[in-house]
């Protein structure tokens, strides 16, 4: 049973698991205040071109998202997603339990829509509703799709413009970043967000992701915020020795162009049969349309994720592949493919 | 420079992180649903003679001791603790940030005073006041010192008594019960506690703590808590593994009792020189009274925790032993206590 | 210049103003267990025949609201309204800051559609996402629409299937009641609804409501949530005066007919100029579609609300009537109007 | 049954009754925008000679706690008070209920110590703790203590010197500020206070305190935190009526001055009994030190407040007077306990 669901079903980058044996027999201080630590963010801050940033390691992306959000915004204050964010529908709650409220609104593909931004803004007028002050964006999105250069840059403005926060949420970061259609650095997002992250956990690491915090304004007593919400690691170095060895020697990209490429032949795959995909992308997620009796013949040998209902007899179906899906496997599947469509 | 400042600063167990490497070619399904942490979980209740217990993994010990009291206090009901207890002082207010009030208590030793816990529901009467309704302790308390089995079985009988619910924090549950003072065993935790966590960061595990529940009241649907709160890892079989092999051939222990009798070295050591403890222990946390001129010289060559004034001339200092403190490092520790004495 | 904003601009009736001035030299005791708050909330029980009912006072809706949602539900189960609903607009992120997500649906007219409550729940697969556990309601609706016995009695089902408690927010309840298209009675709320509050602010009382719970799991210690929340006024009794005052001799009820009639009154004015109302209602809010000039020309002499474009030269106006609108204040709005529209 | 339990049993000045009845046919807008709230604040900014403040009317006192804390605090902040400050105590976790922890400090006869402060702020040394941010004060206290003007400077240094904001409790001010003892002006506080609240439901008013805020630095957006909260009252009006009149003619402190009398009254017949009051006051509470036999004996005519137990047979016993309470009153209670003390 071959499993396409996600990113996150396989093990570490070698290379991590190796700096971390390496590391094994040292001490080092807690609390992500060791060496490696600084070391990784001193190679994001380069990598970012923002000498000013800071960076901070945590586990996981809801973590982020809930940092990034609530140490951000007064208790009245309010953050705008897609209806399709991931702060919005698959984190149980997680930024209302810090007790703001989350406005979804139409995105386009996954994406947010700036318009969207606008009307919000503008409909939110006094103290009788909460104050919108946070643009939340995931690149790429939920569905596979991601920002141009120039979308990033009239968010910048709405926000100024508005005095809203732009906030990037990076789980797949290095897929965005990678992909053929990119036009994006990362030194567009230490001058265009005021805080990101980088995810780790779905590019080749065991488990983390780097919050960049790229305005001054939200940089106080961060890691107060961090110990609060019980996202600080005693052993906080297996998050720095991860995150030094995905950003020497730009293993991050090299690990995310891998999971794209197998992408884009899982893409060619499906195109050569004539299944349909649902949103067209260039990174590692790909959802397709596929007829219901296709889905229960595939079900046979994969592991894959049924994203809703298409009509009565398709389902949009996504299938992910990661830093170390083997060319093989997709070859294996194209053949599964082929029988099931039969 | 040497470091007794804790037992988080080392790297884990060996035989862990081969078995990160034996799985990490592997695909596993995410969130701690996969097989290693079933395995690790079976494990556990057969170590605490339960198996009716539900096991859940997170990270650390901050996110299980807010998993702890807000998965099952109601919003106006409140935790008892010592006034030295880890949730009352040192994780920034994090029960609080859930919404629920730590009541404190004068503390012996560390340990909760039962008279103490009788009072204060006494004294909460009516609906003016926070309704308190568990009862935290942490063995080996955050002063080295270990609840006997008689202790516990009173302050079971109380939270009988009184409806409360009775959590122990095990961050260094391992050194508790390998003390040997103590009389408590696993499945004393299994009988007599509603909920407890066993630690592993601080005892050879890179990160990760095993919530156990007993009481089937609180239960239901603690994952969705995890996943709120930011608790779950996608690659949840990180702590799966770490578990199962902790809980195999009595590792856990194994370690536990390496880091006690390297504490009881530096025990003897300190005896030695006439160097009183502040409080007698037999775990690996040693609380000893120094002479500001000693803690001067020996800061030279080590690094470990002033805890507080003892007098004008005098500090209490915790030095921390762990599952791989070496006796060397002991030995060559004795040669410079002895000469910063003179 | 007069005022048809809203129904909270007026004093309150009279006879409360009487029983004020007859208590006021009296003792009594605080926190709302007077004799007064008994009597109130006895005679309540009666009218909705409910003997088992619990009966609180509270200030004011969004408190209502607050207490209903955070003491009924875990931290992470959610609520479920429509988008105009209040908790889900004009509440300043107020359930949100007590923790809880506010899962928005299409509405019909202001009311919630029974479809899109299943398919929310239905959604709602695992704990990756919120978990539904209450529909709210508001009858009137926030657009004057009210529920008939059978769309309550459906959603009664619908929530018995899925396990949800049905919360009905009757800040404007008696304008519900008292139409003359209404088929619900006190009697079907006491049987209908897990929990509902009646509302005095908007019906001739200074302030106050009462909030009514039927389902008796949800009884428990409600007196911690008022205090905690800051919703316990010592001096409890003038809730008590007031409810009382209401509940007698169904003045209640002779007051919502009142504001209702001036309605249909100012109905029948606008219909008579053919001027069309939005959502056709039967309560005491009139929303009408204006010419932006007519809008302009009534602003000299008339306070009213818009409340959204209908198109480039219309706009939605809200007009409210209250308990003591007088029948000449419609009568010379007729003429205003008449000229406003030349 | 007289009932000498608290201030809050009585009914309200007539004076604010006429004014409520005189403005009840009147419209007025809504949520505290109308002339009467301008009014209102416009007498308390001239009597504390600040033109800069703001001042928010709300119904309760726990409110004014509320909205003090958590919107001055960031989520990692905490508030430091004297043990048996109100916040601490009797407000069943609201403070914690909004994120925050409450620190505890040992006070001196309710009031809080200036070296308990200093103590607290140098503990608090990193992000693994709380930060704490605001210092708590009632005056009076809840032992009907009052703070002289030096002390209050000096709080105010300690509180510029380590970045803390000083926030003064005021719900029984007026028996402060009218205290023989007192030499703390309204002019004072709007110096020394960054924020305090003047209490109307504990000196004449039916409901309402008026929330003075002095600090630029915590005006913003305070009215989203009073909706959010569920403290902004839809006939905000009624507050301003109340504070209107209260604030006119020195009402506000010939109330406080009359429950004072009648308090040194109180005092003067216990003393002649030779019966020890436990906290010497000279504000409107009296805390007296009676034999449990006396107690039982008063209790046939008499309602007050059994505070604790001050030995085996003796309780310490709390007395209230009022704006109200009549002279007679008293001569009657001297006479009944001369014949209990019998």
């Amino acid at each position: 049973m071959y499993n396409f669901q996600s990113d996150y079903l396989e093990g570490c980058a070698p290379l991590i698991l190796e700096e971390l044996i390496k590391a094994n027999t040292k001490q080092s201080v807690g609390y992500g205040e060791d060496e490696y630590c600084a070391k990784a963010a001193s190679l994001i801050k380069d990598t970012i071109d923002n000498p000013n940033a800071d960076v901070h390691f945590v586990p996981g992306g809801t973590p982020c998202n809930i940092l990034a959000v609530s140490s951000a915004l007064k208790p009245y204050e309010a953050v705008i997603a897609a209806e399709s964010g991931h702060i919005a529908v698959h984190e149980t709650g997680a930024i209302e339990a810090t007790g703001h409220k989350v406005i979804t609104t139409e995105g386009v593909e996954g994406k947010i829509n700036p318009l969207e931004v606008i009307r919000v803004v503008e409909e939110h007028t006094d103290e009788h509703m909460v104050k919108p002050r946070m643009v939340f964006i995931s690149n790429p999105s939920e569905y596979g799709t991601i920002y141009s250069l120039e979308e990033l840059k009239l968010l910048r403005k709405i926000c100024d413009k508005y005095g809203l926060y732009l906030y990037m949420d990076g789980a797949r970061l290095g897929s965005a970043l990678a992909s053929k259609d990119n036009d994006v650095s990362f030194k567009d997002l230490g001058e265009l967000c005021d805080i990101f992250y980088i995810g780790g956990t779905k590019n080749g690491a065991l488990l983390g992701e780097a919050i960049v915090i790229n305005n001054d304004d939200l940089k106080e007593n961060f890691r107060f915020m961090i110990k609060q919400r019980g996202q600080m690691l005693a052993k906080g170095r297996i998050l720095g020795i991860t995150f030094k060895t995905l950003f020497k020697n730009n293993l991050y990209i090299e690990l995310a162009k891998h999971a794209n490429k197998t992408a884009d032949a899982l893409r060619y795959v499906f195109d050569a049969y004539n299944v349909k995909q649902y949103v067209e992308t260039s990174t590692n997620q790909v959802f397709v349309i596929l007829d219901n009796k296709v889905v229960e013949r595939l079900k046979k040998n994969y592991l894959f994720t049924p994203w809703g209902k298409y009509d009565e007899n398709k389902t949009i179906c996504r299938f992910v592949t990661s830093w170390c899906t083997k060319e093989e496997a997709i070859l294996e599947f194209a053949q599964n493919l082929k029988e099931a469509l039969r």
